[in-house]
């Protein structure tokens, strides 16, 4: 990085707040995670828990400058940094938002929202700028998998167009809250679920068949694991069946880790596409390493 | 009714007890719902509710018979009546299930299975009797809305097939308990009801649009009333737009009350389908009284 000492670097989303402490080379001294989601923090009551919960870094490395993304930064947050559209997405670092604190200044970066105002991210922009410091030649479609998957198109350097899918938030209401959680438990049946992603992929009517997945239990006492990973297939391929149209070419990078991301990544593999995985932690750091560099070069210059 | 003195009529389903106190000629004498649900009422719990609520019919009319269709035949609950696939439909009262209470025979009417086992149906069938009693030439699409909303096909007097939707209880999780609830709340705004509707009915890919209804309120802060009128539109309209390659023609029925039932009239018209609404209550009598003239000629032959 462009400047001296240690940084906070942060990603706090609606669930989870993940913080890294970076030295000036962007090298990683520690990392910390709480379940202290910023989807319900209002202004200081998150000022409170980021003193607390980064203490012990302040104490030791006295570090000048945090720099956080996510929800953090919605209006009736910590402090709001108003959404940018997506052709102003290389001007993130131009748009932070400020906040002074006693020993640091915070950074909060901006979210998205589509010029028809009819969608928004918060933290994606960032992993998603990320993806591409690590491969600045990469074209074509980003999928986030989560509560709200995003799914990005790049096209030449630039987000071209981006889309929230509510399939993780679905899936945890279906699961748990209806008629279908006696017919599901835990555990994956990979032949339910890739039955389940076939039907969904060769037909738009698949959100038709879930209640059949009530009919299989009551009827033929079904495994539970076999029901749930039957309601995924369903979900999710119906899902990537509604993003095929917009994605061009062959290549789908995802950022994430474990189950959910691994499913996506079955899913678009078995519709003939080229999958690669990032870690959405990785990208994060990246973003937000990028971020700051192109700070310190504004302060610079 | 080919029978002497008073009957005992009913829909018990999963959330609620109807009841009809009838005369030998099928007039309804009297008339009384409960929130009683066989959804969860076990075997004897829903003997003692029916018990108690007749009390009064009993001590003053002393009817000999009541016949129950709906969940109360559920595997687990008061006495199991075995599901009929659909070839049988006409053989219902052949197989309704027997109880002897002390002062009275209870009979309860079957559901129906699909032959491949992928959906049921309890109390429906019943509805859809009623409706082939008062149009014996009726064909084509019949929908009876609800929390699982039933779409059944008549042909020459016979169902040929029938299929479940969830969206009445996925309308339920999403405006109670998703991230959209902030941007939804009571009125009905008709604008933004259609505007929906014709969107789902063009574009398959309507089921992506739900997050939008949250960016909507975020960035333009959108009316509630208008929100949750968008959410019903959205998922009734992909409902339809599923249903559509099933109906045959132009007509369909639709059996229900209230303002679901007017919300589907809205979008099948909005779809250019020809639609009559019949009663819920009328037609179970219908389809009750059928099956209780049919059991005593039986008897009686």
């Amino acid at each position: 990085m462009g400047a001296e000492g240690t940084f906070i670097l942060g990603d706090w989303g609606t669930s989870a707040l993940r913080l890294w402490l970076v030295d000036a080379d962007g090298f990683v001294l520690d990392r910390l995670q709480t379940t202290d989601g910023a989807g319900t923090l209002q202004g200081d009551a998150a000022g409170a828990v980021f003193s607390r919960v980064t203490q012990p870094w302040r104490a030791k490395h006295s570090p000048r400058i945090a720099i956080l993304c996510g929800m953090v930064g919605r209006r009736g947050g910590w402090v709001e940094a108003p959404y940018l559209t997506p052709d102003r997405w290389s001007e993130l670092p131009q748009h932070v938002a400020h906040l002074r604190l006693p020993d640091m200044d915070v950074r909060v970066v901006p979210g998205l929202r589509t010029r028809a105002a009819d969608d928004v991210m918060r933290g994606e922009e960032t992993q998603i700028l990320g993806l591409t410091r690590h491969q600045p030649d990469f074209d074509g479609a980003i999928c986030l998998p989560g509560t709200h998957t995003k799914w990005c198109q790049l096209a030449g350097g630039q987000i071209a167009s981006f889309r929230t899918e509510m399939t993780g938030e679905l899936f945890a209401l279906l699961s748990r809250s209806s008629v279908l959680r006696d017919a599901v438990g835990p555990g994956f049946d990979d032949a339910a679920f890739d039955i389940a992603t076939a039907e969904a992929l060769n037909d738009p009517r698949a959100m038709g068949r879930l209640f059949g997945i009530r009919a299989d239990w009551l009827l033929r006492d079904t495994d539970p694991a076999a029901g749930l990973s039957r309601l995924s297939g369903l979900l999710i391929g119906a899902e990537v069946a509604r993003a095929i149209p917009d994605i061009n070419g062959q290549n789908v990078a995802l950022i994430g880790t474990g189950e959910l991301t691994d499913k996506y990544a079955r899913v678009l593999r078995f519709a003939g596409y080229d999958v690669q995985i990032q870690s959405g932690e990785e990208m994060a750091i990246a973003g937000l390493t990028s971020i700051a560099n192109q700070m310190f070069e504004l302060t610079d210059g």
